[in-house]
């Protein structure tokens, strides 16, 4: 057989939407090797790094020049049995270590998550604004994705309500999404309301999804925390169901973005799935990060995330106190998480046309980083922006100070 | 609206087969913890760990305790320029690091790659016996896996001749896989045959996916190797073709599998695509890792390497010597890698019935862990089984008299 030449070029479903803060990152990357102090507000990196234990476990299993090798697929059996341990010191829930699978972040968990309880063509739902990561992974693996637009009247977060709207307009849904603290608006469900969104996806057969990567990262200033002894870490969905999957991370709480590890709490109908796609798609989380991450549960670690949670709440207020000076409008309420919210107001967004063009300009020019909001709401994040304040209170102190400036020039 | 409930489960593409390897390791997991002396000769990896220098700088990023954050979606600009400048001193090719992503091991390189090359439906062939993570993953995301047969009569490796036939049954290729040296059975392409293979598949528009991960681990005893000066390292597919998805790790020659930190040369066409499905469904490799890979390229590290090829090679050595000791047949020659692909013999077979009966049953009583044939190649590999020689000379010495003995038993 002699055919012609078939077009090369990128598969069409390769074409999802760039996560712009990870661009962003790489222009900050860019801007530093060229000798400028960039202040990276724009991801959610702690700046505290992981705890000490943690650090020090990793120094050794390097020092020592031991062989890296292959772990089990879904982690060394120390660190799932610790992790099921963390639900119960947190949340009292019996979890045990089997159904725990280690991942490479919550980003490897997402991917193998997704996989496992989704076929293409799945109607998912996630609410708008939201992380744009599980829109443009569940698109590329050829979900239908069915964003909820979710704004300040139900604080930014789906209801029983929406998401009966949403089939009545796209169909009925194979999953849902759900981030309690929020990324990028840091609200939090109650329990109630957690647990009537659970009640929802259990009676229909949706696989609930919940992103729990901010939990131990919130505020005692709102109500919405929860609302019994406990709560006020976030309440986890398997309080409610053992069909949903849970997704968490080493990142955030404890500081730790760039070592990639997180977990999965794994429904028993999908372990062997999670399992047998993972042995093929990423074989296992990287070696040391595990090792160390045991240390992650001591009683000093914990203690030391405590600390930083803290220093982030002072951070969070000095943002709260300066966000009318700014000019700053319409925040959202930052329950938990470290984002802040909001549109950076009219003579603002008139002068440059929008937040894309705003934050670029802040970046060149004051050489702080921020993210648009069109990263989480395709419809009306151009008028907004999303601040991290999880540098440090000095950081983004300074920050604040160029972007007043800046603002001004 | 008020549906009834629709039946969860997993989804039917995450119905993959498993990678035997990754789930025999977690039986050898399971029974070292249980303190029995397991010699683990199933995976690929390297007993020297890495390079000194790299297990040092890893050692001091993580002792200073600094916070680990993202780092750009491909890569650290430093390592992207390292990897380009080992084209330039490996194979005469010049680079840019801009072409260069650093992924999350190979496999991360696998799954962005395809994603990015290949669509839902897409027939990709590759060779049978294979890598089964290539078929996997494939499978997983919708592809159509068109495996090769290809015997010792083509040393394991497809040929034009076996695509054109492949085209004739089962229509056009939109990809095809290749990978020299081989697993499992360490056979190389000679540069006129993957010149060939590549002139094939860019005259039809197939992408060509050239996995090279075990370059720089081949053996001068066989012609095979290469025609060229330079040639004994193995011949890079962009010498061919820039069309061409290059996927290489640190996994193998520089002995950091447990790392999880590998990379790929990007096609043109597809740099935008890696780069934005990269942004979403990984955020960025391992960070630590990628600090400290940047000295796998001094001299030294390269010296200490090429010591550990040479402990390959001395092993490989051992492992032919006593094959007919062992009654094992058919083995296929190994120019590379550090795989011995063979049968254990009519005796074996019939007292076990499969091969994967034997690897179960030397396992559990003589605690040395082989992989089945049948992970490579569904069709007659349940008479093979692959032995990894990279443990090192003393271990696999050991395993070669646990084994002989369980023979006898």
């Amino acid at each position: 057989m002699n055919r012609s030449r078939q077009p090369l070029g990128p598969s069409s479903r390769s074409q999802v939407p760039d996560f712009e803060v990870m661009n962003i990152l790489g222009r900050v990357s860019q801007l530093r090797q060229a000798g400028h102090e960039v202040i990276s507000l724009c991801a959610g990196e702690p700046g505290g790094g992981a705890p000490s234990g943690v650090n020090q476990a990793a120094a050794e299993v390097h020092g020592s020049g031991r062989a890296l090798n292959y772990t089990p697929i879904l982690g060394i059996p120390e660190l799932r049995e610790a992790i099921a341990g963390h639900y119960r010191r947190w949340y009292g829930l019996d979890v045990q270590a089997g159904q725990v699978a280690v991942t490479t972040g919550s980003s490897g968990a997402f991917v193998t998550g997704f996989l496992a309880a989704f076929n293409p063509g799945d109607r998912v739902a996630m609410a708008r604004p939201g992380y744009p990561a599980y829109r443009n992974i569940l698109q590329a693996l050829g979900c239908q994705v069915v964003e909820i637009d979710a704004g300040p009247q139900v604080r930014f977060q789906p209801t029983p309500e929406l998401l009966e709207e949403a089939e009545r307009v796209h169909g009925p849904l194979a999953g849902l999404v759900i981030a309690s603290p929020n990324n990028p608006t840091g609200t939090m469900v109650t329990r109630e309301e957690l647990g009537a969104l659970a009640a929802w996806c259990a009676e229909r057969g949706v696989r609930l999804v919940s992103d729990e990567i901010y939990h131990g990262i919130t505020y005692a200033d709102t109500a919405q925390v929860g609302d019994e002894p406990g709560d006020e870490r976030g309440v986890c969905a398997w309080e409610f169901s053992r069909e949903a999957v849970v997704i968490s991370s080493f990142s955030k709480y404890w500081g730790m973005p760039g070592w990639r590890i997180g977990w999965m709490l794994m429904p028993d109908d999908l372990a062997a799935a999670v399992s047998g796609l993972t042995g093929s798609v990423s074989l296992c989380p990287p070696a040391a990060a595990q090792y160390a991450a045991v240390e992650a549960f001591s009683e000093q670690s914990y203690a030391e995330c405590d600390a930083q949670v803290a220093e982030f709440a002072r951070t969070r207020e000095l943002v709260l106190a300066r966000a009318q000076e700014l000019g700053w409008m319409d925040a959202a309420p930052a329950d938990g998480a470290f984002y802040f919210y909001a549109r950076p107001g009219e003579r603002m967004l008139e002068r440059y046309g929008s937040s894309a063009v705003y934050c670029a300009a802040l970046l060149e020019q004051a050489h702080v980083a921020l993210t648009p909001g069109g990263d989480f709401d395709s419809r009306g994040g151009d008028r907004y922006v999303r601040l991290s304040f999880a540098a440090g209170y000095d950081a983004v102190a300074q920050a604040l100070d160029r972007i007043m400036e800046f603002q001004r020039g």
